[in-house]
């Protein structure tokens, strides 16, 4: 997808919300099994009652591998239930030397639906540098994430002053422009997105931790928002596991309505 | 696999090979068509002419998801073929939020045959440690990685002095014991072996980067051993596609022997 058609999707749903697919045998609602094929039934009908009140799915790998091949054929089935005007984003957090990158890169944008990947900048140009250049494919890099262990090294001070993730941010927008690179942006770092925002003012963010993590969609969009809109909002739990009744989907659609009816007020200024 | 059973190995075999299987269809022996099942007979074939000279094998899952699903049945019947003595490291470079990595760690260590897992850092401690606390299996940390990339934040100095990447060695440390905890520290930078043996006198190392790659065994050996060895060093193409040729098996066997003998003769002090 090309980042023109992504923003129309935004203006014309007024709505920045990613859906997270992260499908938990445990979690799943009451009448469901856990079994592969009830969690494509969960995941079906989720996608049937929320499909136009957000622009983006992110289906969560680890949770797909935990049912090992037969996890990989769920996933493989799930893009293909996407309509092609959402934007699909693989959450694997993949990175590797080159020859591997290459691999992942073929393996994940091998298929049509899949529009971008998340990706560990540890390893540097070379690992990040095979996701780039696929047409209307994505790189979403990580930079600061949502969780506590973000502290650990993300957050260090250089000694050229910057933070670790800011020097990941300032050297990775110089590897893809905002036509094929976005970043992971934790909301649980709010007082951080102006500063973050001024670094790169025109990529998008995909910002994960609204919700379950705590993080506010407010104070997200008043610091990192741009003219584009420059954000997708990730909410995965708080949407999917809204009622463990056979209500489900419609309580799914109901949390997803909120935060679609949150978006567009902030969109219109209201 | 415990610590001590994996020292054993290497003392009966006076080998600390790890075998890299990385299986790429353009690099296949020429009577191999590059199918799944061509790739299965391959890898069996590596696998039954190399088992006595190494302790590991090295699935790299880039190689076995750029098949899809099938890629994922593949690599579950590969484990299934190795002997329950090696050491198998599922070479992945997972790492994920707390919730997301625990399901990463059910993904990998469900398997028997699985006995560790690469896991990158830059998302801190919440991250990794899902991973750890599993009963004989093990986590192989991103410390310094041997591609050009890990130039890029891995040598950055911090504030305090210390590199990114013993930042990440130090506080990863505290995190596991050398009984469930080793870090990948690439061939290609012999100069540091000395440092980071100095920070990490007890933990194992995966060792990539020799051969393709331009590392040196020696180099390597002569400031990184321990007592206990402490050292996987792992090769991929330069045994793999040893010959393009219908012996492939006795070329890949015949470069092993290689590194087994320039092993043994290290461990015999000759």
């Amino acid at each position: 997808m090309t980042l023109s058609a992504l923003v129309d999707q935004i203006h014309q749903k007024e709505s920045f919300l990613c859906i997270g697919l992260d499908p938990d045998p445990d979690k799943l609602p009451s009448h469901l099994d856990g079994s592969v094929e009830s969690t494509y039934t969960f995941l079906k009908e989720i996608i049937e009652s929320t499909k136009d009140l957000c622009v983006a799915y992110k289906p969560n790998l680890a949770f797909f591998e935990a049912f090992g091949s037969e996890g990989w054929e769920l996933y493989e089935k799930i893009l293909s239930l996407i309509p092609s005007e959402h934007f699909v984003i693989a959450d694997a957090k993949r990175g590797d030397i080159g020859n591997t990158s290459k691999k992942y890169a073929s393996a994940f944008f091998g298929h049509p639906n899949c529009d971008a990947l998340t990706i560990a900048p540890y390893m540097g140009s070379d690992s990040v540098q095979p996701f780039l250049g696929n047409k209307e494919k994505w790189v979403i890099l990580l930079g600061l994430t949502s969780n506590p262990g973000s502290e650990d090294f993300q957050m260090k001070k250089l000694a050229n002053g910057r933070y670790v993730y800011e020097e990941v941010l300032y050297t990775a927008k110089e590897w893809g422009s905002p036509e094929e690179l976005m970043f992971v942006i934790g909301a649980t770092h709010p007082e951080s997105f102006r500063n973050i925002r001024a670094i790169l003012p025109d990529h998008f963010f995909l910002v994960p931790g609204v919700g379950a993590q705590g993080g506010s969609l407010a104070a997200v969009c008043e610091y990192g928002m741009n003219d584009q809109v420059g954000l997708l909002v990730n909410s995965s739990r708080g949407i999917l596991y809204a009622s463990k009744g056979e209500d489900f989907a419609e309580a799914a659609r109901a949390k997803a309505k909120e935060m679609q009816a949150e978006m567009s007020g902030i969109m219109r200024g209201v």
